[in-house]
């Protein structure tokens, strides 16, 4: 049903294979008027790119994004915004032991059973590859925020069984190591997980923490369209998120009523909570703290060590899976988290200006 | 936008405050021919209904359920079901003490600051008793997807610090204690410490699990319509979701990959998987493993405790909640959950028909 | 799909058959802060309800409007607006002659085609009465566009062969006459030849014209979701209308460019169209002139003369349809045609909020 | 609000402007295993594109397009499709005579009122050259309903006051004249007009019939999702479409039921109707019968006379509008009317084939 359309008024419709002609993307919403050039979305693909540490893979593509329309002398026209990003390594490959086999952790079984038959190059359409289109739409979703003074911010929390500590949070560190880390001391404990994974052919999963600073109250819509709601989807649409919670989570379902709710008071005259343990939604609406939320990623699944598994001729088969594979997903999917959230809370925040008589009537009689 | 609105092709609108005339939902897009009564309807509501046991409140009424359209000679006709709950119990309250001070953990505040002013009576729209609506459409989605084999069944997992131990998972029992968990020894735990919270006038939180069995693979669209993706959301829609995880959920980030990747095998000549780290989906789209899946509630956020906050004039007060609240909401959550559940699975089972030509193809050579 | 659906921001879900329980509409989305009373809906289904003339069925019902959700102290809420007109006629009927048939003109077929089987009482959900969910919506959607200066006015142009004269038209007099036309000589001679028509177990066609004034520029998206597109499909969608034309629509396509051009010019500063032969839009975007637009619709498919047919059983039969049958639909259509303009207009002008980036940044500046 | 998107399940947002870069349509959610190539997509484009006879502007362009994701192997892989042209002829222009001026019968003016500017270079997205992400989608849409028996034909039916007549009717005859008129005489007489036009610097307007056949009864949903309905929108939503009417359409109005219902009768055991005033749709539902309907074209705009306008500077100006125009836009609006056609039959389509249970449960038992 149109699964790569994302959005209502601020929408997407994403497309392209990891080994095809190219990745792209078309924003059909954003309004008029917002200066906007290649580079303020090469900057945010850049983030999510391979080959920039030995933890990620070694393919070194430019991943040039080119404006195709909807921009006109460098400002948004109101029309389609088509994005695309040409695929520079194409050399022909040969996927003769994975075309016909099954690997575990990945869509093959579930794309065949689904369509028939699939494009096996390189995983196709269930590649992270197609993360990019995601990613040049959410600059620009990013960019409409940040002119309101909404800002996003996401970042590595965990790998394995390395967690950043709170004591040592520092904002400056997660740009000064690969992993997105901020703080330098868990940063080189992951490091030193990760080799040692390496070094047996295994691979870790991690958990990508965001916030989101400065959205007003009022931002969601009651009952099925809550922000919060809206948000799990975009973060658990992304390929290998297997969770999702806001605030203090599963945390909150071992807590009780009294340590759990959010005292409200006054700060310079305006109403504030006390607390965050809400991660910044009361029924689904932004209440005016901090957005916070974090998302659990699997292992990636892409493993040299054998694994057992079927061939699509029904016979049980023992795979190796050779190739570029980061042995964690974890530091290049935080800008992809960034751009979900900038999408998702973009186009909540248009529909919101709706939401009351005198606010339209105030605004027609400009 | 719209925000109580759910599902593409089978489609839902629920409307109704806690203390207004009553509560319904109508569901548009149900296919014709499927056996309907208001019984069907009725045995979910009762299950959901408040007043069965010392920790859920004592409010006694009836919730009776109307169809009122859509059902010809016991059969749906293809066009909009209406149901309805008329409210039994609309005696007049005294809100002196609410109506314009914002509770802790409430959308008092957030409905305030989008809307401009709110029903305060009993919550309005954000009260618990809106997912009547959700309940009474998710009984006839779930009836649609028995037809097919598909079952859905949810139950306490926790409440507070007391889980439920594999060990000693009784499905019969859950049956058997009014905190729905599948354990009996964990159920009078649970039943001890909620007596005690209590007591001190306090609330908790828990989890509930479910399982979805019988779905075949290929339920679910690539990209941002993934079956996972949009249980996420269905999951947090419900008021006092703080948290999703699918399969191994937050516990895969810890995982490795040799760990986590759920190998392939052959079982009578079907492909299946050996383990069920994935929790029933590869890449957003159903693998034939059973669904399985937890969602983390919040305390009750209503508690008779004195707490501090600020009222509508901006005067920092303290408030004392009174009346009858349960403190524990997850048990009557239980249905909610396999309700949405089953909305959002009948949805994308029903968009799934048309994923391959050949399909259509033979569907309209009938 | 949910074909009972309308709109994207102020939606609309409809429901109810001819002889079931009741009718009625959920409206999802309209803004808070609206004052809205039964009375104001109430005002709009009485101008739809037959018995009002010697041409509109004899059928005496009440159709009382009660609104369930939505409205607190006068005023909307924001939240889901639930209304209801419960069926007060629904004595048991005999069905026999046209249970198995399918009546010429009806849906009969093509329901049974689609869905297997039909509620045949009084045409079930394809009846005229299904209108009452749509004119209770519209009603609303009117009540907002009013407040912003916006009005709708709907009248008949035509019945059968006889047009009203620009000459003699006359606002005042569509209220004076039950045929809502806006020409007293037109009305006669159109009464005169429903006379004759009745009298040989005949009936009419005619044309609805609908004029919208204060509509400012800018109102309708480019491409797909242009204003005229949108009101074209709003039009077809009652029950029975075959054509749609704006400005001078089919006249159109006999012209020339320098006739059909309307030249832009000032007047008091501002920019204004000399002449409005495009209706009131330009690349399908409201142009600050009045929206003026046609629909035709067929004569009443119900006649009381025998015609040839089939029934279920797949023989040829001849039938005769009694009962209450209006010779004409136009008249009691007029307020249809108003309901669905103003639901079209009132959903596009919302989304007309976010065009433009500096409006947003004014907007949240607040 | 995303006004360039289309469709429910077979769903496309096209994208691009006059003298951009390009124009390229993205499909999301075309069924799994279509063969499809570019030379299937090409054909489509050839028959709108420009300089194919004196009536059509002279710009010589390739219109090549490029398939850059969604095919593997030769066939659809259940993924977007997108599909690319890019612009060659962007020759700088001297735009300074319409760059600030409002031309008359263009969507300028209403495009400044929305965005506050925009792409004035040869009408940037209000181009008729939009169109070409609407036929590329179109292409892939009839190739689907093709494999299932399903044909679409649009013909010129009538160019200013020259109409085809139904005794001279031959389908053959509009693929040997430009005019796509199926009546050579009719062709003639209509070159002869547009000649003169030509002469005095003016444009006509005109008619096109569209008509499908192989449609089976059943598709399209009740109330507002009917399938003449969607088209209605489908066909507005095309440039300068004026009107749109289905089988006698306003010719209905003017009617009386005893004409214009159509009996049912058998025709070797399967129901038929023995005439189509419909135009093969009965409540919005395809009754089995062709559909036929129209679509009424203002005159091209764009007219080498001189003309009264207004400038940005809010002047009176007059404009004479240079360059390559057809005088009339008809001819190559066929294809356009035919690829609409396509999209929203297609998508209806597999909508249909949820409606009933037992359907459902025979594809699941598969």
């Amino acid at each position: 049903m149109a699964g790569s359309t994302y959005g209502t008024i601020f929408k997407i419709m994403t497309w392209g294979e990891s080994h095809g002609t190219g990745i792209g993307v078309v924003v059909d919403g954003c309004p008029a008027g917002l200066e906007l050039g290649e580079a303020d979305i090469q900057a945010w693909l850049d983030r999510r790119k391979p080959g920039q540490s030995k933890f990620t893979t070694a393919r070194q593509e430019g991943d040039r994004v080119e404006i195709l329309s909807g921009v006109f002398a460098g400002k948004t026209t109101g029309t389609p915004i088509a994005l695309e990003v040409r695929n520079t390594d194409q050399r022909s490959h040969d996927y003769g032991n994975i075309m016909d086999v099954y690997r575990p952790g990945h869509a093959d079984f579930t794309f065949d059973r689904k369509y028939g038959f699939r494009d096996y190059r390189g995983g196709g359409r269930s590649s992270g590859r197609e993360t990019i289109g995601r990613v040049a739409a959410g600059a620009i979703a990013a960019k409409v925020l940040e002119s309101l003074g909404i800002r996003i911010q996401a970042y590595t929390r965990s790998i394995g069984p390395v967690s950043i500590s709170p004591e040592r949070f520092d904002p400056e560190e997660m740009w000064k190591n690969r992993l997105y880390m901020p703080d330098a001391e868990a940063a080189r404990a992951a490091e030193a997980y990760l080799e040692e994974l390496m070094a047996r052919r295994d691979s870790s999963g991690g958990v990508v923490e965001c916030r989101v600073t400065g959205i007003p109250a009022g931002v969601g819509e009651p009952v099925f369209e809550k922000l919060d709601a809206n948000l799990a989807k975009a973060i658990l649409s992304i390929g290998a998120v297997k969770g999702f919670e806001i605030g203090d989570g599963f945390a909150a379902a071992g807590s009780t009523g009294s340590v759990n709710n959010d005292a409200f008071g006054l700060e310079r005259g305006a109403v504030c909570k006390r607390t965050n343990h809400s991660g910044g939604t009361l029924g689904g609406i932004s209440d005016g703290s901090d957005l916070v939320f974090r998302a659990a990623f699997k292992p990636t699944p892409s493993i040299a060590s054998a694994q057992q598994t079927v061939n699509r001729s029904g016979e049980e088969v023992e795979i190796e899976i050779h190739g570029r594979h980061d042995p964690i997903i974890v530091p290049r999917a935080v800008v992809v988290v960034e751009a979900m959230t900038a999408l998702t809370v973009c186009d909540l925040l248009l529909v919101s200006m709706s939401s009351r008589m005198e606010w339209i009537q105030e605004f027609f009689r400009r």
